[in-house]
């Protein structure tokens, strides 16, 4: 039987990994690495840099491949990356038939933590359904929205309150009534901005534990063509931007 | 200037330790340790074996102190907490005062990550607005929310999903219509009963990471017997019980 990891590897700290992240790394013969295109050439260099970093010995081989390109659709998310998933699915199948021998051990890395926001546990959960031959493992990893909570020193939720998390792509006009906290992942085409004008207040993080990480915390309306400004700078020097946001009411007595 | 580290050390498993963690608990001259009470005493126990284990010398303090007893009044939740902090930040301030030293480092290790549903954060904020003279870090960890999941080999939301956590004491009648997936922590009331009879399908854990852990999965109304069951066993093997369910619909084509 062949085994996979899917490994979190925390948010851009490379500190951030656990030790059960260094122990499933040092134990894969294998380290599946994907590439994106040259915008996100660095991700790339960070999970080899991470491997180099971490794993003891240097018995393992990495294997790039090529990260099949979600076609955009603007107006079916979610067909679009049902079908991109179905050919990662392909793309995994053949690394796996073509890399690891019979009783090897392979792994993929991932970014922050392998349940939010990331298709690798579907996708192998499809392919396992599809064609067996493997046992496979999920190793969390620190979030983007636990790193943005403790490098801003906050909680994320007040006493007793409730927190939504939401991607970018699917941000309310406002917080809705039943929400106390709400963090936005992978806001690339700036909905937050539509949240101005209401009274809130934002904690709001990018590229965080990287080198090139910035924090912004102030009124949304305030904070907004700073964190605008920051996303633009950020792009240029790094060739890539990932940010997180909590996002809270302002109580009418602070405002 | 003291410095003071709230330390994330994961759900259970000693393994969940991230690097960043070992460092600062081995930069740490003093780690405070709570105990609760005789039914918690294996927590103690967990936090005091972690040390032993990841801190490579042995010029460490471990100071033992009593966990004020948070007053239980039903009817005014927040503000029992609210109180129980003002306490939490006096003991805290006594312990700083009195075992650290000018220059020294000492480190309080939170289970799960220090911004979900823990205190440490707000008190010491408070305790530093209010005597300084300290500085201080947050160390994310692994929460029992990715815990569970990467134990179940599942992810947390749906393509383009969002995720609505929240406390067992806020969970609310049903899901509501803005949310997708849902993620209760803290139900020791088991508030969670409310929920049978509504087509919900539920991953549950408890413990996780521990050598007491055990997971359910299944239509909520059939799998909520077996976790009343599972609770009360965890709790006369173990002493206490902490468990973590994610929560959806069940598709009326899959019913």
């Amino acid at each position: 039987m062949k085994t996979l990891y899917i490994i979190g590897i925390g948010a851009g700290d490379p500190d951030h990994l656990t030790l059960q992240a260094v122990r499933a790394m040092n134990a894969a013969e294998v380290l599946f690495i994907p590439h994106k295109g040259r915008d996100k050439q660095d991700l790339n260099q960070i999970r080899k840099q991470l491997c180099e970093r971490v794993i003891a010995h240097r018995d393992y081989r990495l294997v790039d491949f090529a990260m099949p390109v979600r076609e955009s659709e603007p107006n079916a998310y979610s067909q679009s990356v049902a079908h991109w998933h179905a050919e990662l699915e392909s793309t995994y199948g053949d690394l796996i038939a073509e890399h690891l021998a019979e009783a090897q051990t392979g792994a993929f890395l991932v970014w922050g933590d392998p349940s939010l926001y990331d298709g690798t546990i579907r996708v192998l959960t499809r392919l396992h359904a599809r064609i067996g031959g493997f046992d496979w493992e999920v190793i969390p990893g620190i979030s983007s929205i636990q790193a943005l909570a403790a490098r801003h020193k906050i909680p994320l939720n007040g006493i007793g309150e409730n927190i939504l998390i939401t991607p970018g792509r699917k941000l309310p006009e406002s917080i809705p009534d039943n929400i106390d906290n709400l963090v936005v992942m992978l806001d690339s085409r700036s909905h937050l901005s539509r949240l101005t004008g209401q009274h809130l207040h934002i904690h709001w993080g990018a590229n965080i534990g990287t080198p090139g990480e910035e924090l912004i915390e102030g009124p949304l309306d305030q904070a907004w063509p700073r964190i605008e400004t920051a996303r633009q700078r950020i792009r240029e020097a790094q060739g890539w931007v990932m940010d997180t946001s909590l996002i809270r009411r302002i109580r009418p007595d602070q405002r």
